[in-house]
């Protein structure tokens, strides 16, 4: 437990340990390039507006997904169910395409999605922003699919838990 | 439920139902400017980056707080905690400084701090990204604090609730 000073010792990681207290649902962001799919587990999703239909990821340039991004200028979100824990483990753990071999995964034109998560949200990239080691992509909504009754999973405190009911 | 189309009929409608599931923590964002505070509940936060350390919030361009943090240059995330419930309504539902009336704020230079927030997060705005209705503003964090047992309040499907234990 930290108290608010003047000349903190080192804000990054003050910052990380406030940061595990900023509850997230988990996704998987996917997209397809060149004849690959790509997915990345992530938080950092927001709704942003909705003139026009848009939400924001933020991705580190050193994810192998970032290029495929930049590039073919589509991805998909895929908000996981509470019982997506094991695939988003899996996803963070293994490599390229075998990313992929867990899960109900279906391919569209512009991005794998995952057909029983609590949404997949099909998005243009029409803007971007480069700060520090991350790219803030927004995502003009082209698409947008639900599944099931409300219950994602949620990451606080380095650990996966879900919501009570 | 819906599911994904070729062409849905409204992508607005659509994406509403699918962020109700995108659970949330619940923040209050504060300033000060030309002597009066300001605040917002608000869930579209992230983490940004670690170099710099930084996160980002989205804040609509009509939000009584937007002209004070774009002029003003600095805002604080106050990460609230399950028991925040009434306050947040309240802030909600408040106007200017009443918004302040409930609840244990204290003045910082920057900004007004909750005290028993989950966290503190005091920054100043280093980049700022206009799209839509909406201003992203890129917070370069200068000082941070956290208080108690992680428990946030969490806001999902419309309405307030916490996480399993």
């Amino acid at each position: 437990m930290t108290t608010l000073s003047e000349h903190p010792v080192d804000v990054a990681a003050e910052l990380k340990l406030a940061l595990r207290r900023l509850a997230k649902s988990v996704v998987v962001i996917t997209c397809r390039h060149d004849g690959r799919n790509y997915a990345m587990p992530a938080t950092a999703v927001d709704a942003l507006s909705m003139d026009p239909p848009s939400v924001l990821v933020c991705v580190n340039k050193s994810a192998s997904i970032h290029p495929a991004i930049a590039v073919g200028g589509r991805f998909a979100i895929n908000i996981l169910h509470r019982n997506h824990e094991i695939l988003s483990l899996h996803c963070e753990k293994a490599k390229g395409e075998e990313r992929f071999s867990l899960g109900a995964w279906r391919n569209l034109d512009d991005a794998p999605v995952l057909s029983d998560a609590q949404a997949n949200i099909v998005c243009n990239v029409d803007a971007r922003f480069e700060y520090g080691t991350h790219t803030i992509f927004i995502g003009r909504v082209l698409d947008v699919g639900t599944f099931g009754e409300i219950d994602p999973l949620i990451y606080v405190d380095g650990r996966y838990t879900a919501l009570t009911h």
